[in-house]
């Protein structure tokens, strides 16, 4: 892997991107990269959890962007995904669509940022494909993860009475996107830092999704925007939920770029990019949930109810259900 | 996955690309697509090995191949290479980056070849993305295989005093991109459409690839070229290869496009797309060789030894190393 299956001119550069990739590759079953597969078995007893999600510039990111925190984000949307399922992130292979303007000094920063997120996340690269592109920059990651065989999170479990929760904050990666387009209003320069930030490098909740497991009913992380990804736990659940606007854990830059209340909400619940773990529980599990937040140092607040019924609603502070448009996220 | 994470506008494709694919994902682990992650699991002593590869529009096929036929090869190289590491295929991630010119019609029948595959090959759709993008199409997948544990085949093993193999017949691939492009001199309609084919859809050596466990000293598949390929094994291995053009299996077919001996050898070992297996093999094992390749009904052809020393040599009818140039594949 990590070979090129390409342009003859571009071979002293594919033999540069091996030697850059080549430390990452640790673990002793991605056979330092010099193989054209490798080795993935979990442990006896554990399932082996597989995720994959493509980033693509102009779509998920901006060229200008800084290389390594392209990195991050290439590989956190995925970490994200087994955070919300429960597992714990082992490995993941890299397949890079490189347009002709990357440089050997691009891939080193593109390399530092996957290297501090493997010593974040305690994961190795198992190897992966490098091919020249006529478009723009494409970043695919297949990211694996261990978890006790059968014991995955789905988005099926939810069942009328279950209450609906979210981590961190909701919003901040869509007013990000916002600032970097140049819009909205005045901002101190560490609030658009701040939202910026969160549009670039999401924060997989990975410490607590593993303690979700015999928790949660069902659970996602939510890229698409909150409510249409609780869409799909209500889809595949059978069940309708509900959303309480005025219970919506916002930051403080968020709640200053937007300062109307019910816009507000409605952007904070239809931007995509959030990363944070929605999940739903029974009642009553309430106090664990506390626990394990606390102990993992994730913010957890709770957002709303599981009802019989189909489809998802935002509510204002009457429980009146607010006109939100199509629930889904508009990138660039 | 297999959800968007894109485009509010494309909302309504994706859902169509979702409803296209579901069919595809048979295997109970895979949740039918609706969930955010598959679970990729071995049997008990038996690891999972896996591989990835890109295809990209204009660089790997034309953006006027049958969608069908796209759909094979994107999957087929994977195939390759787990065959060549002596593994069962059992399933695959399909990434999918498109561009706006891509139809309800054209995904029909690119999912029709990987429905076609599927049943080849036995093998299920686990899961996947899908996004927009400005540019190429580009299709990334991860392919599962499982094999006994510690048995995957290396690059690594090759030892002086090997024999070297391929399967079926080399540079047909090569000679079919010649054609597209529209070189080479006049050919029946026949000869040109195998070479065309060959080019378009590999076939990977999955029934033979297993049967190579426990004979193959060193194996991989043949995607860059036969010299460059084996320039793997013989770095990888601490080795020296030499291969005999006169030894090399050609089709009839090539041999009318090539009819100068000399250039159609080196033709034939630098173009790349063969996705035959290469393979190393201790002396006296050749009787299984051939067996087992009979039994799988391939084709497997003694074309030179591992000897001491590095690099690979291609040897003319008097034993002299030949002149190739540089052992790459030049794209499009």
């Amino acid at each position: 892997m990590m070979n090129s299956g390409s342009d003859e001119s571009r071979l002293g550069e594919f033999e540069l991107i091996a030697e850059i990739f080549a430390p990452l590759a640790k673990a002793p079953l991605a056979f330092g990269l010099t193989d054209d597969a490798a080795i993935a078995t979990p442990p006896l007893g554990q399932d082996l959890v597989v995720t994959t999600d493509a980033v693509v510039e102009g779509v998920h990111f901006f060229a200008d962007d800084p290389p390594d925190l392209i990195a991050k984000k290439a590989l956190r949307v995925n970490l994200s995904d087994l955070a919300a399922k429960g597992c714990a992130p082992t490995g993941y292979l890299l397949v890079l669509s490189l347009p002709k303007r990357i440089n050997p000094t691009w891939l080193r920063s593109f390399a530092e940022g996957l290297k501090e997120d493997q010593q974040e996340f305690g994961i190795s690269l198992l190897g992966g494909d490098t091919t020249a592109t006529p478009g723009p920059l494409t970043i695919v990651i297949t990211a694996f993860g261990h978890i006790a065989t059968g014991a995955m999170l789905r988005r099926s479990g939810a069942e009328a009475g279950h209450g609906v929760y979210i981590t961190g904050t909701v919003g901040d990666a869509g007013g990000g996107l916002v600032r970097l387009k140049g819009n909205g209003g005045a901002l101190l320069p560490e609030e658009d830092q701040y939202l910026i930030h969160r549009f670039r490098v999401p924060e997989p909740r990975a410490r607590l999704g593993p303690h979700l497991v015999g928790l949660a009913s069902a659970s996602l992380d939510v890229s698409d925007g909150l409510l249409a990804d609780l869409g799909h736990i209500a889809r595949t659940s059978g069940v309708r939920i509900e959303v309480e606007a005025a219970t919506l854990p916002l930051s403080p830059a968020l709640k200053l770029l937007w300062p109307n209340e019910v816009e507000r909400a409605i952007r904070a619940t239809t931007a995509g990019d959030d990363y944070e773990i929605a999940f739903t529980a029974p009642p009553g599990r309430w106090p664990d949930i506390m626990q394990v937040a606390a102990a993992s140092g994730t913010t957890v607040s709770a957002i709303g109810r599981v009802i019989g019924g189909t489809g998802v609603a935002l509510l204002d502070s009457k429980g009146h259900q607010m006109q939100v448009g199509r629930p889904g996220y508009v990138h660039f």
